[in-house]
């Protein structure tokens, strides 16, 4: 089976974000108003071939934990959807 | 009113991923196999104080525009839920 995943990482609470407060700052320039809280991940997108959803996410978890992010410093959010071989969901 | 909003901000199709190409590339030597065509893009979230989710969109589409990426090589996509003043969907 096929799937799309979207693994977005995250700054855990309380971790520094100096690339969001950065943009926090600039955007009162630039005439936006009212935002606050601005953080910034990364949201990583890939097409994963497995025998089943189960095997799938267990492996999506074990790659979050060991390579795609660092997690004394970030969590993630994972999104798994299956689709068909031609990429359709 | 107050709205939790996500921006993803994504490398247009066509565009070279080299961040992609190189998590790709270093996942067989980890062992996960079946990956296939990442991208990275990023995911930037904020709190926004609006007077109506129509406001907010508009406001969040012309930050995109103008601020948060680069429309010749990225686009992005815009999530925005409503919350109560304690920040509680």
């Amino acid at each position: 089976m096929r799937f799309e995943v979207q693994v977005e990482v995250r700054l855990r609470e309380g971790i520094a974000d100096p690339q969001g407060q950065t943009i926090e700052r600039s955007l009162p320039h630039l005439g936006f108003g009212g935002v606050s809280g601005v953080r910034v991940g990364k949201s990583i997108r890939f097409t994963l071939d497995a025998a089943s959803e189960e095997q799938a996410r267990a492996e999506v978890a074990d790659m979050c934990t060991r390579f795609l992010t660092n997690p004394v410093i970030e969590d993630s959010a994972v999104s798994i959807e299956a689709v068909d071989a031609a990429g359709v969901a």
